[in-house]
């Protein structure tokens, strides 16, 4: 996607090493837009760990590229388990991050040592090309959703709301939740987005909000307590969110809070779609709630919040009185019977394993 | 209740002259304790809207005093209703301020304007005193839930959620929710409060955590997203709130995202209940959805967040993209079938017109 100008990936090989892996940092947003170079594997698992980069589909192709540069260093069996082991305990719930490195080892224990690095950069690349062709399909068949809630609210533009950053910030290029919203635009559908803040982190405020003002999409920044008064005075149309990991049942966990906003979406009327890559389907588990491993962060990220002072310095401040503690889980999990489908590579169906099905026969 | 030894009220008479009004300033904590003097009505209405006191009880107690302050400078007819216009106007959704403003009138309208100063400032406190007595009577009806969340859950401590804070400083003193919380420490059952954050004006994180942190009682801060991936996963055994308008059928006003909370706890079947004084009650309305007023405040309180740097200086910071904006409803209502039941001053009732008339006969 373009800012000010200029496209870029959020992932991308160096041009002028033809090696080194650029990230843009998004810890960084929207205060400074930074790029970041790696040049080997820890570099890489401290990159996921600490959400330089985030977005389930960003993990995996940073994990994909990872493990080129792990292999750079040492292209041995061991050395190639030995990464993709270190970078899978990174972050535990989005799929992704195994789904990539799984298909990165797959590919790439056949191959002789010698030849490894070059098949890897290889794979990667595919990884990343294939999620930015994925997302855009997924902002064609999403489109569908906000075609038909602009026919049914003529004259008015089109109120999306969403969760977390879903953008082009969290996969290589255009984005899950907001590919749709992309696409909408580049049609002329009129469009306002509700931002949900998304604390502990912000994502949302900080990186949403962020990518639709570069793109020029109206949009509201909101308090994560706001969505349900909203949908219950008919001021969303349709709610899109993204996804860690979606169950063969359609249970999916997704940031913190999810879970509340699809309750009011059912309890008000408003579809709750969730737009996800079949890369971040988990076909071995189908309950969500008891399967899916939710991550806990530091209880910091809840106590202290960073934004930009009126001097300009970015600064972080406590919010929590001294003596109180926090907790910080990262995702939650809503159940399928919450959402009224998902968005994916190949179509829009149920949250269902037969939904799934339909569209992945030869995964299920 | 104590802070650091010494017992406190949210709002006095200053008893070195006897007139002026004392509150503490709650902008100002946890960071610092700070108390301010209000000598006239504009400095009470001020108080109100920019939420120096807040919580809808205490607002109903300082604009009580604040038309005190205003007949001292004049117990004119038209004074009177002139200040009590002034007052009521400072915010819309907490019932509480109508309702001392209206009881105060009536009291007041039949005295000679030479004896209404003295008449005010004796209904103001019983006013005040009769918020402390039903904050109490609250806490011991409210018990009940706890001791039986106690007798289900043996050998740990009771899981208690809040939102935002109906706490003593939401009030005289006590709180409304959480005087159960203080009686059932009291009597000895081992508690712990998750405590919603409450974006945007924090109320959960600054106000609640310090309070029950004063009183020492186990606490941990949640982000407002968390609350339902907690009571999915069995850590909330049941959530009291507050409220700032409660109608007879039984619908809640409270602070924005209780709604949320109330749709997670009855989708996962935790007990959701709401502490009100009957000054909060509205006989006047029944469908609070369509007929609550919602207070839109400004953009602000989203766009920026205050905290303590770690130079010790407490200091704002915006949290939103230059050129992005937000919108900022302060209040929700949670419609009467996802409230467990009422807490008031007369003891425990089904959030309906025909549980509230069991108690308030003569009101229905």
């Amino acid at each position: 996607m373009q800012i000010d100008g200029r496209a870029y990936r959020t992932i991308w090989v160096d041009p002028d090493d033809g090696w080194s892996v650029r990230i843009i940092d998004q810890t960084r947003l929207p205060w400074a837009l930074e790029i970041v170079r790696l040049t080997d594997a820890a570099q890489a698992a401290h990159a996921i760990r600490a959400m330089l980069v985030r977005g389930a589909p960003l993990i995996g192709a940073t994990a994909a590229y990872g493990l080129c540069l792990g292999l750079r260093a040492d292209p041995s069996d061991a050395a190639l388990e030995a990464t993709a082991t270190l970078l899978a305990a990174t972050r535990p719930t989005a799929v992704n991050l195994r789904w990539a490195l799984d298909r990165m080892a797959a590919r790439l224990r056949p191959v002789a040592p010698a030849a490894r690095v070059a098949a890897a950069y290889r794979e990667a690349a595919r990884i990343a090309d294939e999620d930015v062709a994925q997302n855009q399909a997924i902002g064609r068949h999403g489109l569908d959703l906000i075609a038909r809630a602009a026919r049914a609210a003529p004259g008015r533009a089109v109120n999306v709301l969403t969760h977390c950053n879903a953008g082009w910030l969290a996969t290589v290029d255009w984005g899950t939740a907001t590919a749709p919203i992309y696409v909408a635009q580049a049609t002329g559908i009129p469009l306002h987005v509700w931002v949900d803040e998304t604390r502990p982190r912000n994502q949302g405020a900080s990186l949403t909000a962020y990518e639709l003002g570069k793109a020029g999409i109206a949009h509201t920044v909101i308090a994560d307590n706001a969505g349900g008064h909203l949908m219950q005075h008919g001021q969303v149309d349709l709610a899109i969110v993204g996804a860690d990991r979606v169950t063969r049942a359609g249970d999916v966990a997704n940031k913190i809070g999810t879970y509340l906003k699809a309750l009011a979406a059912k309890d008000t009327g408003v579809p709750f779609f969730v737009a996800v890559p079949s890369s971040t389907i988990d076909w071995t588990i189908a309950d969500g709630v008891a399967d899916i491993p939710i991550e806990n962060r530091a209880a910091s990220e809840v106590a202290e919040i960073t934004g930009r002072a009126a001097d300009g310095t970015v600064r972080t401040v406590r919010v929590i009185p001294e003596g109180s503690t926090a907790a910080n889980p990262a995702f939650d999990v809503t159940p399928a019977r919450l959402v009224s489908g998902l968005i994916t590579e190949r179509g829009c169906c149920a949250a269902t394993e037969a939904g799934l099905r339909a569209l992945f026969p030869e995964r299920l």
